[in-house]
């Protein structure tokens, strides 16, 4: 078992340490749009019934229309995790993992403890003949580098002459749709999407994730999750709001991220990257301001392999930005 | 890869080969209590944020006191099924599984499919030391058959003379705890209990069940799900649905029970088993019954190893009775 890794999102254990309840905390420690959707009405037997196929249906339809995957229909999982936790079984034992590194870390601690050699490469002249198996986090958490659909499709026929798969995990990919490759797809049989229904919808509590890819990679998770592994309600709620304009969540998403970076570069912070639902700092003594703001219950993402990072997320209203900046301003970064 | 097996809450495909839309069936396929249970107010926060551990915490002591399992927490997963589907990996390789048949298809499914020899059993005494896993559905499904506290403690010890594990899936436990052997697995280290959540609560959508095992076990199936795996929503249902007062959903079932019974011996059925969530009828014609029901949209479940068996569910109400019996009625039993 390898060590536990530290996620965004625990509160808990923040107010554990510097004090407060979790509702007295501004947590900026995530990806997730701050201010969740208006849920669409839940009929009673969403949570009555086992979610019968016309539900999974529904969601599915729904979903290859977000995601332009055209006539592949994206696969309902309890989460994007819940599929990471089933890679080692898609890989062939003996074969090396090539993940694109930095990245978001679960990739590498799932398949080490199944036993993988993971190799954390940089560019695509990195991979070899003997990986079985790429991840590319696309845009990149926490770097926000971006690669475009022409790239990903030429690592996947690269992959392919090698008889290798090439994951792509478009997690934070609702913002800037341009960089999917859900549209190739049913092109190519090595190439595997993951997307993330919560962090965009601001509604990661309700564990939703789809899986896009051929129909073995499909027919495998299926059979290994089981029956009714996503549950009634998060199939209404996904079918409900990918059917709807998403326009109006995209320009709050976009607002919101606007006052972060005014607040950060008002602050003096240098932005080295990030996404429309988080920023990357970049400062020596980003452990010091991370402490700092924990002292004024706002809780931000450090990185133990990059000590000078932090990773601040969206603030819900005016009110957040004000708090985070009044927190920077008494923040000793001389 | 092993056939489908058919399962209860196939509203889709039995609407798909008789006619009608879902909402036209009356489904008593399945086990889950047909009311379902006032939903608690759900905080934002719980669809909102990533399942922190507060709401993990929470649900546990909930379910600490309503299943009555003392100091060992019970560990919250997305639904029983997810957890089945992970038993091949507590076993040790090359020993072989008994399962008290005939019973809930899915552990004879999943172990089947990882490759292991399963052995159906009836009785203790079929119990050998190459046995590493014993499971055991009590009271079982669909025969209502239950075992009493002192004889599963007397099957845990047989099973860890020969370091085996013994399983017992209480499903329908909920309305007889007296069966219920979660007190015990503080002092039985071989000893697992699954518990299901939707079905006395009507909230099988949910995809909610409980781990009740020591530590390594619960640690292991936690490394293997993988962070957040329970939606928000569902624990914040569970630690409230938990800690109020049951006796009117079990009053309720009961007198659902009790109308069910009444229709069945009218309509000069034999009654066979069942448990207060469903009873199991046999007849020679049980098949033309099936049929002939699903003319009628009302959606039973016959058993592919007992084709004289029928199970049939608890109707919501008085007319869901009163259709049945109609249907029944006009049934040619000769």
């Amino acid at each position: 078992m390898s060590a536990p890794i530290i996620h965004g999102g625990g509160i808990t254990e923040a107010a554990a340490a510097f004090g407060g309840v979790p509702r007295d905390w501004l947590d900026l420690s995530t990806g997730v749009n701050p201010n969740p959707v208006s849920l669409p009405d839940i009929p009673v037997n969403a949570w009555h019934r086992l979610p019968d196929r016309h539900l999974v249906d529904g969601a599915r339809a729904a979903a290859a229309r977000y995601y332009r995957s055209g006539d592949v229909l994206p696969l309902p999982v309890p989460g994007t995790q819940s599929v990471i936790q089933l890679l080692p079984r898609l890989i062939k034992a003996g074969r090396r993992v090539a993940i694109f590194a930095p990245t978001y870390g679960e990739y590498a601690r799932v398949l080490l403890a199944a036993g993988f050699a993971v190799d954390e490469i940089t560019a695509p002249d990195d991979l070899t003949a003997e990986h079985g198996l790429a991840i590319l986090v696309n845009p990149n958490n926490p770097t926000g580098q971006a690669h475009f659909p022409g790239e990903i499709i030429a690592l996947a026929r690269r992959m392919k002459a090698n008889n290798g798969t090439l994951l792509v995990d478009e997690a934070f990919g609702d913002t800037q749709p341009d960089l999917s490759v859900a549209f190739s797809v049913a092109e190519h049989d090595n190439l595997i999407v993951f997307r993330s229904f919560g962090k965009f919808f601001g509604l990661a509590g309700l564990r939703l994730g789809f899986v896009i890819a051929g129909e073995p990679v499909l027919s495998a998770f299926r059979e290994w999750l089981g029956p009714w592994s996503v549950s009634g309600p998060a199939l209404v709620i996904a079918a409900a709001l990918m059917n709807a304009d998403t326009n109006a969540v995209q320009s709050a998403i976009t607002e919101r991220k606007t006052a972060l970076e005014d607040v950060l570069l008002r602050a003096g912070l240098k932005i080295i990257g990030g996404t429309p639902l988080f920023t990357l700092v970049e400062l020596e003594q980003a452990a010091h301001l991370h402490t700092h703001l924990c002292r004024a219950y706002i809780l931000t993402r450090k990185f133990d392999y990059a000590p000078s990072w932090l990773r601040i997320g969206l603030a819900p209203d005016v009110a957040g930005d004000t708090r985070l900046a009044d927190a920077l301003r008494r923040a000793d970064l001389a």
